[in-house]
């Protein structure tokens, strides 16, 4: 009953909501860079740029039961992310020529360390027990890319290789909810969840580092 | 809290009631197509025609928090549908040769117009802002065809190819709320926009009307 | 209004958790299976084990708007089952070479025997009519298969072949529907019909039967 009135309290949401929202334009990147590649026309581009954005926090707060849901809220985002679509077919192509590959998996690794402690986050002070919280946090991270991929009709990006990816994210929510245990700060805690899983999605893609199959 | 009012007495229920009948129906044959191309049985025929007929809606309601269903209150399109699909193995596997293409094509776009604005509407209702009304518009609509294609493991028709396809749901969607804005007639604005998108589509597939990439 | 209370009280409870148990299991193992065939590191194994056993039962309380979700109260067999995919590496890398399909497809008979009855049981409870019940227990059953065969970008097993898979479980939820008219034992009708469901699949697969496409 007292953790979660903390959570609310104090200036967590302010570090959850500045986190969602690069999360938010990292995966809608990710998003529209796969779109573009597939030569999906503006529309069709915002369609997966939306759901990569929103598909992994949507699911979240459906199984958490929140209302309303993040992108609801704060619709200027949908239409930045339209805006992006729009845009977006002048300046990805050149773009998804060079450093497609490169862009996607970066923004992806951003995206891929604030869900999954926003998400881990959200679903503690929604009473969720730490397995059930961690859980929720690769939920969020992991869902958004699985739909855009599925939506390309691509190989999850998290299966296509055996480049640790919700390993990370798992990795970094048990750092999370390890330093939320020993009663660190809130955003103490948030960001170093979100750093390691970034930084160890891209030291593994950095150095092609693989998990035994 | 006037507006929902307004939209929730008059005739507005008995339209929406009406244009989803269609739309179910036309969704549910474009999904049983696609299921009899795959040589799907009768029980798994139904199993796609279901899911393509109620899953844009279904989706839509769970994330407007709508109960109960849609199908749930009216199981005589369940039923309906699963006797379609037994007899789908008889009477499609003549037309599966003929029309095939054609059909599922003027089926989807009928419910792709239908689905977008009554999705839009209900979001309206809702109370949701208009921009995220015409996302969930789109996402009612889209969804159900997504799915069907998932399910069939072909690539979904809105990336098949560049022909407009959420691109005229997002069209119609915009005339339903410019309508809306007007003041204009519940009643026609949400046959405007229908037909608007669905003319659309079809004019766009006739035509061969193409986006750019 | 007299009917689910019967439900709620009695032993009724206890047979649903104790099928769920194996359910989960059964599913968790084919998802386990699947996910090795793809080579993918124990945290992805974990992810498509989850998916399989939870995905069906997670989207069926959705649709009925029931929470907690079953694995949010036993998070037991979430760490069972993460266990499960770390041992899994080791295990399935001998299993998987010999007995694979036919492990996955028995796995996969008795979770949707289980997940069927118990999905159309949880519809009555939620004052759902006999048809959307069984609608319901198919969705229970055949939406974990489908998210893993997804998940691991397969043809969906209900799909990949004409034999009996969503018949076999029509055909026992309404065993289990028609005993329950019956006023039969709430036991006895469920083992009815996930029995007959089981048997009715293995048998199918066992003498390659298939329905007419």
């Amino acid at each position: 009953m007292h953790l979660p009135l903390d959570l609310l309290m104090g200036r967590l949401p302010l570090i959850l909501h500045v986190m969602e929202v690069v999360g938010v334009l990292a995966f809608a990147v990710s998003g529209v860079v796969d779109a573009r590649k597939q030569r999906f026309d503006a529309v069709g581009t915002f369609v997966v740029a939306f759901a990569t954005a929103f598909g992994g926090g949507t699911v979240r707060d459906v199984l958490l039961d929140r209302r309303p849901f993040y992108w609801v809220d704060h619709e200027g985002y949908v239409i930045l992310i339209f805006v992006m679509s729009l845009g977006a077919s002048f300046v990805l192509r050149v773009v998804s020529r060079v450093a497609s590959e490169r862009t996607m998996i970066t923004a992806d690794a951003i995206g891929l360390g604030l869900f999954s402690v926003t998400g881990t986050s959200l679903a503690l002070v929604a009473q969720m027990t730490p397995t059930v919280a961690v859980m929720m946090g690769i939920i969020s991270s992991v869902f958004g890319g699985v739909v855009r991929d599925v939506l390309c009709n691509e190989v999850p990006m998290i299966l296509r290789d055996r480049s640790p990816y919700a390993t990370c994210a798992f990795v970094g929510c048990c750092v999370y909810i390890g330093l939320t245990w020993l009663q660190a700060e809130q955003e103490l805690a948030l960001l170093a969840g979100a750093i390691t899983i970034t930084a160890a999605r891209l030291l593994c893609v950095r150095f092609g580092w693989k998990l035994p199959s």
